[in-house]
């Protein structure tokens, strides 16, 4: 399935498990692996803590630190910061479905991450 | 499946490449993928060197320069630079199985990846 | 399916996404996820930008300088810096397919990314 998220800031890391949930309900699959996909290449996906939103706060706050903005970038753009952190977190997820649900730990959530907002963004579920 | 492994060290990679290829025989599936799974969010997966454990010694010591315990994090529990690791080795990873067989590099091992333990940990398997 | 690739310089981003699509199409496959699989332990692989090819070439020399060869590293072969950056990018990816098509974003490339070169490397597809 397709999804729109619309992020607000330069970056961001927004929690999307619950659409990622709703999909894999609305499938009926009861056994499988749901896989997010992220179609750009200045935003990525991953898993983190879904309880203190301080952990996303220090995650981007560490990514903007160790990747930064450098003038001796050559890609015109001036965002190869934001490539690079994509390539790092990664396009895609895999989770495993299991009697219908995911079968996340405690304190998972699957997070969209933008690196180069505020953007209209997409992102995919595929359930096999 | 799933799996349960015991850290001993505040971080630490540990080979669980035999605990996947007894999961992928017991299936007895011949053909397909096999996604490994770590449900937490201060611990992650990756395939690296099985031959030199030197090679996972300098991974960590790496992680550690690059993302160290940061005094600026505010998540209180003070292990962010654990999160920000696994977010960076990822959560989930995937091996093609051929012939009853994890068709890995000759190299190549699958590691569980503790950042804030000692802990009981767990790990999933799921073949498609 | 197998691929070889022989890799020109010590590190290096490669697009391969004609290979990619080339699997997706003889497989006949109209619908599920192609599986990218490295089975190197100092290469890997990545999702980005395929418009600017100076967008690679930032990415390969922010990763040297934020994960640099280093004299403090155990591993006798002197590539440990390689083996850091493999892991950091990944040894898979997954990409859904679609009415026999690859659902790649506009801007999104596969790439094989070589640490240690130049050499002769493999890479694997695998269809679901």
């Amino acid at each position: 399935m397709e999804h729109t998220i619309r992020t607000a800031k330069s970056d961001e890391i927004i929690n999307i498990t619950d659409t990622i949930k709703d999909d894999v309900r609305s499938s009926e699959i009861k056994d499988g692996i749901v896989t997010v996909f992220v179609p750009h290449t200045t935003a990525g996906v991953t898993m983190n803590e879904n309880a203190d939103t301080d952990v996303v706060y220090d995650i981007l706050t560490t990514l903007r630190k160790v990747f930064p903005k450098d003038p001796s970038h050559r890609h015109a753009e001036g965002n190869s910061h934001a490539h690079i952190k994509a390539s790092i977190m990664g396009s895609s997820c895999s989770v495993i479905i299991e009697n219908g649900e995911l079968k996340l730990g405690t304190w998972q959530g699957i997070y969209f991450c933008e690196f180069d907002g505020p953007r209209v963004r997409k992102f995919y579920t595929k359930i096999i």
